[in-house]
């Protein structure tokens, strides 16, 4: 709050990261709706895009026949081909690794199954890694590797990559960033960050939430995350451990959770509660859960219609009491929170009708996350490229080969 | 996030502001130390102060003798005498109005009791604007009115000034705003904004919450407000309804709340919970009520002990609830949350540290707000003094006699 306003060379910092968030974010653009967009000039557009052009992380290109008279304004376009991240994604039943190029494209990809018991820490980050040399393989000469990141579905400090307590797959207290850095020897700090928050900063950036200043984003495996946005921000907290609305109780002396607590929302509305409901505990894990309860609804088996009802109920109160403490434009269901949602809509617009007040939910919209299963292998993308969006020429003299 | 850096024109204006924001809440102000505070030169920090003081805004003076050798920085300090806006609180029990200097200084102030039963929005509005008259007799002619702000106990919209729902004082879809503009007839609007966001804000601003960037403030009156700051500034959501925690519900089925759901935080913690646990229900109202409550389970009352007990139970329960959902740096009690909070702090920690993650609450600190009955009047003082600490001379310029 104290400072005084910046100097212009952090104009021109900021400027450039506008302007290559712009193009990461919105694909091709020409620089005549870049002059617009920005608010500066032609001459000042130019200045730029050269810059960033010099530095690898843009190109210029006539654009394709725009069918208008006159000269056509020069395309600017980011260099994904050869710019890229490494995103990586830790979930109760997978760990996926792919390599993302500048604006947002998947290049290469990697995926396995994470077995329930008996995985550690190190056999999570030796499957990373393991995956990241191949991708590496693959790779060109001049490219070049700006960031790493990983969603995991556990508590993680804002910066330390320690992964707090994550009960559903036995990570407490676990290193994780620093040893996937270790094991990965590309000379970059690998970010960490939760798979709830990084679905929300994955929505917001290239899902349904684009254009939203406050939204909640709730990640269903087999427990609950949360990602939630205020004033165009992730909402992090002191320590970053904000969002952790899984563990909000909602129904005291209820199911026991995890995290040792009874009657928390995922204790009511996890795979358990669910598969128990429908007498069907052990039958199918993960989406497909969901998917066995959903069919048999479906089918009028009225245990599963039950299950669905109930468990439905639990999560509308649980977004209900979410939309009177944020007064959210948009709630996005994500992860096998999709399913449920689409099982179980009436329950949850009702909670919601019925116990909020009209103020807080006039224009809340909900929806199911499009950025299905990979939103929080896409927030890890975005969290990898921050540093190179925050300050282009700095963030990439730092990792370009001399 | 598209728009381009700041003009210097723009900067000009925010360098204003800040220098006038920090004299404005941290008082009187070496040059050196604006200098160093604010990262300008001295000659940019002269420039500044003399634009402010022939705004009339802010004075220099030689500062008391500072022990030093050398010739003493001259002292920036806020016309206070001058510059001044008009502040409101509207709680269930009482109606206050006051008259705030630049600097926060009262310089004004007028209260009475507001009946419980029969007392309509008008009544509200013609007691407030009759104190504002009879305080505005008592102003010198060089004076200056730079805003006017209100803060009530019910759901404001972020900029209407629409009390949406307020029903422990009986408004719905109340024109609060519109109509104590017109009454005051000053030539201001007043901007209106709910009790625990303003009282949020005042401690923040002024009070125990200096400095923490992520904090929750709690307002006991009859029912319980709440007012978020995350990452340094109010959590408002869509329509500015968001802080809405007093309807979180935490005991589905519980007590009926004044808003029609059962089992909401203020359901279970509120004036009339407490009374009816302690079979003192109608014995006294508002901070009363609390304290003849805390004052017999001192004595030894087994009944009111155990009250207080039940009622802290619950507050610990949603507070732990909110500590998962913010990781916040404190948690402020305000209002008659004070007494509550201190005659049932054991509850409140045991429920706290029982049922958070270690990760959450590690370094939370639990707070008894400092600026007591004061909190939503100072809040919203503050929220009058926006505009001009927005952009100082513009705000002047535009209230200021021909």
């Amino acid at each position: 709050m104290m400072r005084a306003g910046p100097s212009q060379e952090e104009i021109r910092k900021h400027n450039l990261g506008t302007l290559l968030r712009h193009v990461h974010l919105a694909g091709p653009t020409s620089r005549a709706e870049l002059t617009n967009l920005m608010g500066l000039n032609r001459s000042t557009i130019m200045a730029l895009t050269a810059d960033l052009t010099a530095a690898g992380l843009v190109r210029e290109e006539l654009p394709r026949d725009t069918g208008r008279a006159g000269r056509p304004s020069l395309v600017v376009l980011p260099e994904s081909a050869r710019v890229h991240v490494l995103a990586f994604d830790v979930g109760v039943d997978r760990l996926v690794a792919a390599r993302v190029g500048l604006g947002g494209v998947i290049l290469d990809r990697r995926q396995m199954v994470r077995p329930r018991h008996g995985f550690e820490m190190e056999e999570v980050v030796a499957a990373l890694a393991g995956f990241a040399r191949q991708m590496r393989r693959r790779i060109g000469p001049d490219s070049v590797c700006v960031g790493a990141a990983a969603a995991i579905c556990g508590a993680v400090g804002r910066t330390d990559g320690v992964v707090r307590f994550a009960p559903n797959i036995g990570f407490e207290d676990a290193p994780f960033g620093e040893e996937l850095t270790k094991r990965l020897e590309i000379g970059l700090d690998v970010a960490v960050g939760n798979d709830g928050n990084l679905g929300a900063l994955a929505e917001q950036s290239r899902g349904v939430g684009v254009g939203c200043r406050d939204l909640i984003y709730l990640h269903g495996d087999v427990g609950i995350g949360g990602g939630i946005m205020a004033n165009g921000r992730l909402l992090g907290g002191l320590g970053g451990y904000g969002g952790e609305v899984g563990h909000m109780i909602i129904n005291p002396g209820g199911r026991l959770c995890a995290c040792g607590s009874r009657g928390c929302l995922e204790a009511e509305v996890g795979e358990r509660a669910l598969m128990e409901h429908a007498g069907r505990y052990g039958q199918a894990i993960g989406g497909e859960a969901v998917r066995v309860v959903v069919d048999a609804a479906d089918r009028g088996d009225v245990g599963a219609q039950d299950a669905l009802h109930r468990v439905g109920d639990w999560l509308g109160l649980g977004v209900a009491n979410l939309v009177k403490i944020f007064n959210p434009e948009m709630v996005i269901f994500g992860g096998v929170l999709r399913e449920l949602y689409l099982g179980a809509a009436a329950q949850i617009r009702t909670q919601i009708n019925t116990t909020t007040l009209t103020a807080s939910r006039e224009r809340l919209r909900l929806r199911t996350s499009a950025l299905g299963d990979d939103a929080t292998l896409v927030g890890a993308a975005e969290l990898a490229f921050a540093q190179v969006l925050a300050d282009p020429l700095e963030a990439l003299a730092r990792v370009a080969p001399a």
